[in-house]
């Protein structure tokens, strides 16, 4: 069950039980508000197994912001996201001190709702290779804190997981963060662009718990791993069926049938098509670089 | 009636048409089959107003040619589809005779399906300059027509119609023929990124019909002008609407009606959304190529 | 004479002459410093046709902006930057009153010392089209100015002369201001992406008065039209000559011999090569972001 | 001696011998030329520590293909030239049967002479997650040799050493053969973008033999390592050195000489530039195609 309809985001899975207001056993949510800057920070807490089992997500802290003026292009605003995201991250990052923190830019550049990653990265400030050229004196003169970063590409540009890749560059570089950034699937076009996602248990790709061949996280890294995501899309499937299952209300059909029979209408194709808005080009402009700020505060220069 | 579905595809507001094989007045259709390359030719010829208002399109031609196999990498499949467009292009262009093709590549470069005709223009070779500089002689010597091609943008980008923008630089430069290339929405995903439509009587964004104050056209533009598209999206709300519509069949309800109800469960959002492959770039790269030595082909060295 | 050495920069002419301390007539050079922001103001004035033919410049005030800080990727120091283009801006703007402004990015996008147009129109912000759609009150409401923007490409990838584009795009929508942004060449690499040159006489590509045939300036397109540049290249046989000269300093060779050495040595191609910096994709980044965020401070929202 | 004059190909090294005709005890230099095509391949074969030392390169084999009518855009003409550098590609890889290959494409994306490296892996057919997915007969049947790629970015992007990034991911992924490929400096700007260098020395970047730090090679690597590069840029300092050089012939000047009297004349930052021609961005879209369609019929479908 919930098996097909696909969303990254662990604040939709939650809402998606039924009982709304009552507790999962296992599964912990608070939420704070933001008045003045109108932004809406929700933390779920995967405590336990069961929890774990319940939201089909890994154990651990899913912290999610929202802020809606973000689709805007009031410049103004970006400033407090920027510092809320970086409160954020120095909550989930914990004892690191600025010792090494590698930056994953995921994600394919050439397709606009996926180059979030790539673009975060472009913007950073990038420090590595200056404080091992210049040294520790240089570093705490200037107060950097040691950043690389890499945009590796899709599997079908590189032929290679992008474990794979990262795990032989940090086993060269051995940092001691690891920030993972992804653009994500939520399940409500409301959500697209507009939210962020911080977690300390990395990227599963595909099904969620259980399979780590292709995960980025410390079990499979080695290195505490942040993953970063905003969702830029919606599945086509999903929004499809979401819209039919409210029509359908109380007609007795399970999730599978309600997806063949979008098979049947639009063709399997529909499958490997994703939902997304026209001025999607603005939008990762403005978010990829509100979010290198934020890196950047936070790890570049303290 | 049909209002709210989009498709820019002539073809498919034929296929619309309940009747599917009585004949609606004032409109041809006359279908080609290559067997050996796998290449379907559909055109669609609106005669008269009475053909016009059903198909709530400009009076012209419409040829569609469908190439399943555009799909796919497979390089030596793009000669017979270029070919084929070429010759199509050839028909369109009537006594056109190489004095000076202006050829628009129309679309957000920014945005991954609506780059085709930026990523069009990019592969054209490029003459006019060459012929002005060197003379009659060298055009005759190397057997050049005489290309010149612009990518103006979007409104977003420039705050300015692309009809302003056309319209200026023809009045300019002259030329004897404008090739229009945009991306379009169909109405079905699996004709996204197979089919390429060309057309007599320029684009007309928007609704259709009556509208000329965007439309790129002869009548606007005062020189005959082709349009070539690829329809690359499907509209979000068209997606769900055509699969509530079959799965309410029988059930009496208005477009009206089933667009209304998406919207209340989706957000208004939704009517700014499009739909995509996931591997939408791929395509963008391997169709712009196909079009692009169509177009050389055709115009530039003969 | 001085005919071959190659800059766009009047001040580079004006420093080229012996009595650099005398006065040349009809031009008159004037300096300021600020000296908290390191940055230097110098305007010269070319009065009548003798200054005129002296520089080799149309008559009109070109000022420059020398900030050696922006080479550096300190942020902090790009508003002070920013703050003075836009001062400098608005007095060669005049009378104009946010009626209307077309920034036009010239430039090759795909290379990248040349790409500072482009990347510059990618950052405005775009009005036209919606005070066109929500009307006066609106405008004024938000305290916008009518701005919109092309990057018409250069003459071998559109087959046109960028007067043609520009011409016929401010005769459709005719603009009250025209800003043309461009990369220039200097004399010398201490210049390069740390120098804004502002002039009111538009811009006369090739070798500078006399010819308005592609000039872009108030008497071709009958419109007021600003020329903003910033020297990003060096000519490659202009660096060579300058260190020959130098070297040969009072062997009473002439400029002609010494570029006709040059072309013995190098071959003819070395006259289309251009001398740039390995980082100048940082600095086309960061030049590019300063100057939109004056020309919105300026003309978008004020 | 010959240290400040830069060069990437060892055919310019063994020219710069005054003893043109003599022979270079350890090197050998052999030569063909391809009267129809135009094509110049000549082979200098470094083959023991006097020859290296001689050359200031590692020992080992370095094809020099030239074409000079790879600056044109005759595309017929591509296809001979591809067809060469797969023949040598095929002798350099020795006893290597289609188990793996990692092509690395080396250089900045952002500066148009340098991406080259990234714009030929653009254009590869990448077939290692094919395989991985649907095994050893679907790779049979197609004749599919395995092929991942990466484009990791420079050290200004990454704050890695490119040995670093590359050889983590070789230790992960397993590959059987490298093959490197990166835009080089040649000495001479009649060779820019007319040249392609292969070397089964990998690439040494900086001072050339012994340093290891950076290296990419068999050694550093653990794997046959293959460079291909193309001459893309002049140094700034070794064009005006060259010129200079020739004018001062018979002087008594010495190289150190030179270069001082070049920096106080351009000031230090001279020594950052680079010399490249007005089109590049032609030339490198229609080189990193030659190559691409090379690697693709060499690695990817046999």
């Amino acid at each position: 069950m919930r098996r097909r309809i696909r969303t990254d985001l662990a604040l939709e899975v939650r809402e998606s039980f039924p009982e709304d207001d009552v507790e999962i056993k296992g599964v912990v949510l608070t939420e704070e508000y933001d008045e003045k800057n109108k932004i809406k920070v929700s933390t779920v807490e995967i405590k336990d197994d069961r929890g774990s089992r319940a939201m089909q997500k890994p154990k651990g802290i899913y912290i999610t912001i929202e802020a809606p003026s973000l689709a805007e292009s009031d410049e103004d605003y970006h400033k407090p996201v920027s510092d809320e995201i970086a409160k954020q991250l120095r909550k989930l990052a914990k004892e690191y001190n600025n010792e090494g923190v590698l930056i994953a830019g995921l994600g394919n550049r050439e397709v606009t709702p996926d180059a979030l990653g790539p673009q975060v990265v472009d913007n950073l400030f990038i420090t590595r290779h200056l404080i091992r050229e210049f040294g520790d004196s240089f570093k705490e003169k200037n107060r950097l804190g040691s950043v690389s970063a890499i945009s590796p590409g899709v599997m079908a540009q590189t032929g290679m997981e992008t474990q794979e890749i990262i795990k032989g560059i940090v086993e060269r570089t051995k940092p001691k963060l690891i920030i993972v950034i992804d653009a994500l699937a939520s399940r409500s076009v409301s959500r697209l662009n507009t939210t962020i996602q911080l977690s300390d248990t990395g990227i599963s790709p595909g099904s969620g718990i259980g399979n780590n061949r292709q995960a980025l996280n410390e079990e499979t890294l080695g290195v505490r791993t942040i993953a970063l995501g905003v969702p830029t899309v919606v599945d086509a499937a999903t929004i499809v069926a979401d819209t039919l299952e409210k029509y359908m209300e109380g007609g007795g059909f399970s999730e599978d049938e309600i997806f063949k029979f979008i098979s049947e209408v639009n063709g399997s194709q529909v499958e490997n098509m994703f939902v997304t808005p026209k001025n999607i080009d603005e939008s990762i402009d403005r978010i990829s670089f509100t979010i290198s700020e934020a890196l950047n505060s936070c790890f570049a220069q303290h």
